[in-house]
């Protein structure tokens, strides 16, 4: 399977990697606006560089990696699928909500095998996590903890695009609330602040927020996000059921543990999502694989994305 | 010092315990309007049964410790204020938010030692936490999460009287919150629902919740509770700051870790309150000693139980 | 249950405290040679001082517990016995591996109640482990595996008459493998070196060891000790069985975890014996009295003494 | 750098994957007596089958990676270094110790970049334990505990020519101990015992053993064996020094935890030394190619195959 991977920067290397290591897929090309990133990473997989029309017109081509600006996704995907081309797109599909309709209702239109990477569902442990629930290990899910920390304030530059931190970070964590739940949400709240930067607040926006959903059932997710954690990067999600409870820690650098006069030390979480999520990148690519040549359908797809964004849309507004 | 304890029940009982061990204070004698209870806790501490007037009008006694069914509290406050006596109460002063303003008065008009059985404060693992933000550990807090789940659900019988999660159970979380952030809050909301068992619902009550609070400088409070853990008592805090985060874990029945086929097992957490708090309550009556002898003020008083309720309100209110 | 208390020491004063708090039991009076020792715990708890005389022909006195310096022991247990009290004695009866044996043939011939302080048998997760051991939770044992380490070197002047390194310390380790494997082992070996002080080895010890000890039926027990470890007081062992293993892991000051720029920071072991052992020794004051008043003979005995000496002296033969 | 594979095998094929993810090696061909398994792995990544002849005559191809059978290691060596190639083989050189010896003594006659495949040495986590005590961490190593132990019994026929668990399984940890504390050992003593199952007693070998080693400075270091663990592959190790302790925990199959009415149950560690050592194998090849191309001599060589094997003999006449 034959992928064109549009977007040569941070992510587009990491999917880059990801496709070069999986035996069912192939690097075709490389399409990025900024010729030499493009010429770069094509060079080093020894594959060509290509612009849009070029990738999405080449027959040999069977699906496109859209890991480019976000200010591109919907332009791209709409393009791509008129191609006929199988679609991986990074998210979001666009911060606008109405924008994201249109890109479904255009995919409604020219159905085509589409699969949004809300990479955390790919992780290994929350996977198990997501195994052991399914598999009855607690009951019924009762209350879902979600913690999440980056270890740093991304550039004032990138939170004054990215749409604030409801849309751009705590995104990940609806979607997360929803897979492991698995029923929609009813209702929302949340609470921002502005704790980490005053700056963050000059630009509209929060660096460390809380938000509750609750299900028609009565389920209840608790999700809190900071900016900035000095311990590196925290991802951590709670599940308590009928029957027990699931929690899912951090991974550590490494298991070594050091006992002197200061106390006992564990080694850090692992820095950041490149890191952490090294291994739920190379299982994303094989999900995507698996959709587009054995029809899985099991992988997120654009209505996760749009319902991810509408919770966002909610937080952001009861905050 | 000399102590007349206020009921023979459960919590009398734990109190007793901590009298005789603590070398500066000493039980004087069982006051308990259900005889027999009275008579077998007195003949077990060597000590004389009296009624609630003998205890108050007997000039050797110097303290009440409060340990009556909480209608009893505000009224038995008042005398015992009235007298003069020192008073150590369990918490709530009452499940009325005006009745507890009432007793506030009363004391104001008749000043004596008071202090809340906020027993949570107490415990050696939260206040280590306390300590270590107090020295600047983890710099500026700036989140809290304070997880709490009773090993089982209570009889429907306490439910109806208890005066709902919010005041009954999620009050002392409410406690630990001002405890640690050492501000007020000027934000409140609240989601509950019915998980655990329907009769909870028919009885007006929820079983589980989630309320975050927020205090004027931003800093955020996340509480989630469950009437209901099949692993035991569940009594875990974490606070993010500006340098760091602190997490108190649950204390374990034992550290021995068994590993085979089925996994690796460690001890469940301690079952129940005596258990996990056994410390907590020595160190309470020490604390108390201390303000009576010492006066030394830093235990939780009457307006940090009138606080918590007020709380507890706002967010029965938002839920 | 009256006990004489020989010994107003650091642990004397552990059993007094012990002994104060057992409801079964009550402190008589305090014996020690030097009087104001004598005089200063006397009076803390408001009885007489005694000499050794008074006490053994006081017959109110039910048992003396032997808290006195170890060359005291062996001396004290034969006039006690004389005397028909009930005997505490902590370890060891003596260093001379004859004069045990001496003091057991007195002991045959006047026979008491008598119980060694062998502390660790009494920690709660010990017993813990060992409760799971009998309850076959990990089949046969295997290999047992003892690491033990002390929080710094003690004086020079307590190394020179401790008895060395295998007498003094490791003792506790051959009574914990004799404790947990419950068949006497045929084989030792050891190696010993001096890496903490050279002066250790000029007074004719080592300051770390391992041993190795086998039993007819092949089960391994692998012991390894340093008088010094930065971190506190090492106290943690693990047994592999034929259906799994157990490990009883040290206790932590407090359950606080600390993340911050610096890693992942738990609490340290509890510094010492006295923190570490709190419990045990309160455990260990209630088996003397079952012993004494229900006959109930599980405590360790004048033979554990024994038997734990022949092993340390077949480790200090082979190192 | 073009590396032709002996041996098509379990190992054989954990290195081609090596092999080929490794950006600076290329796999040239596969080498194996064993028509079908060689032309399967050589289908998979489109290499010739060759026989060991023509792979040693090609110019093309650089180095060998020795990972066929045991009995073929040494004269595969030297039929490889008298071609020039350099060398990569699985460990052991032999299982006779003077045939290690000529072979040394030929690599000598004929030298050719040679490393000796002691995978742990690339483990993450004992290289970044490794990495704190070189760097000072802990001060100096006083004592090392290695514990290792395999998921189950190998098939009897393979412990009847393996060489025993000294040479067979334990060989891995005396290198751990060269490796860690880097100094030559002196003094070895060990015992074994069969307890796992009778028939391998039979075999003349042993399942359970203990070996303790000292250096001339005294640093000593403990390590236990078994043949079987039924929570999985236990891999742990724990350095004490002078200023600290080091431990390198085993990996989990994943983070999840479940806390329910049986307990609180952690994942099994990684089940046997494919999965654990995923990793290590990896850098292995890494290393394998900075020793041919960059001649970085840190990775383990024929020297340290001769002196871990020196020391499973010590241990196995010590037993």
């Amino acid at each position: 399977m034959k992928i064109a991977l549009f977007g040569a920067g941070r992510i587009g290397k990491v999917h880059a990697i990801a496709i070069a290591q999986n035996s069912r897929a192939e690097l075709a090309c490389i399409v990025d606006p900024h010729g030499p990133s493009a010429q770069a990473l094509a060079n080093q997989y020894a594959v060509p560089v290509m612009d849009e029309a070029q990738a999405l017109n080449d027959p040999s081509i069977d699906a496109v990696l859209i890991g480019s600006s976000t200010d591109q996704h919907a332009r791209q995907i709409i393009a791509a699928a008129s191609a006929k081309k199988a679609i991986f797109c990074e998210k979001p599909i666009d911060l606008d909500i109405q924008r994201v309709r249109d890109v479904l209702d255009h995919l409604n239109a020219h159905p085509v095998p589409f699969m949004l990477g809300f990479n955390r569902r790919f992780d290994p442990n929350f996977m198990a996590m997501k195994a052991q629930i399914a598999a009855g290990a607690i009951g019924q899910v009762e209350m879902v903890t979600i913690l999440s920390r980056d270890p740093g304030l991304p550039p004032l530059d990138y939170i004054k695009v990215s749409g604030g931190l409801f849309r751009d970070m705590m995104i990940h964590d609806f979607d997360m609330a929803r897979f492991l739940v698995g029923e929609e949400f009813v209702e929302v709240t949340a609470m921002g602040s502005v704790q980490v930067d005053p700056a963050v607040g000059t630009a509209g926006d929060v660096d460390t927020a809380v938000a509750t959903l609750k299900t028609a059932s009565g389920t209840l997710v608790s999700i809190s996000n900071s900016r900035r954690a000095t311990y590196g990067y925290d991802q951590r999600i709670e599940v308590h059921g009928s029957q027990g409870m699931l929690q899912a820690e951090n991974v550590r650098e490494s298991t070594v543990i050091l006992s002197n006069a200061d106390g006992v030390r564990l080694e850090k979480p692992m820095h950041f999502f490149l890191e952490r999520y090294e291994q739920a990148y190379a299982n994303e690519i094989d999900a995507f694989v698996r959709l587009v040549r054995d029809g899985d359908t099991s992988a997120p797809n654009a209505t996760d994305g749009l319902k991810a964004l509408e919770l966002a849309e909610l937080a952001l507004k009861a905050s």
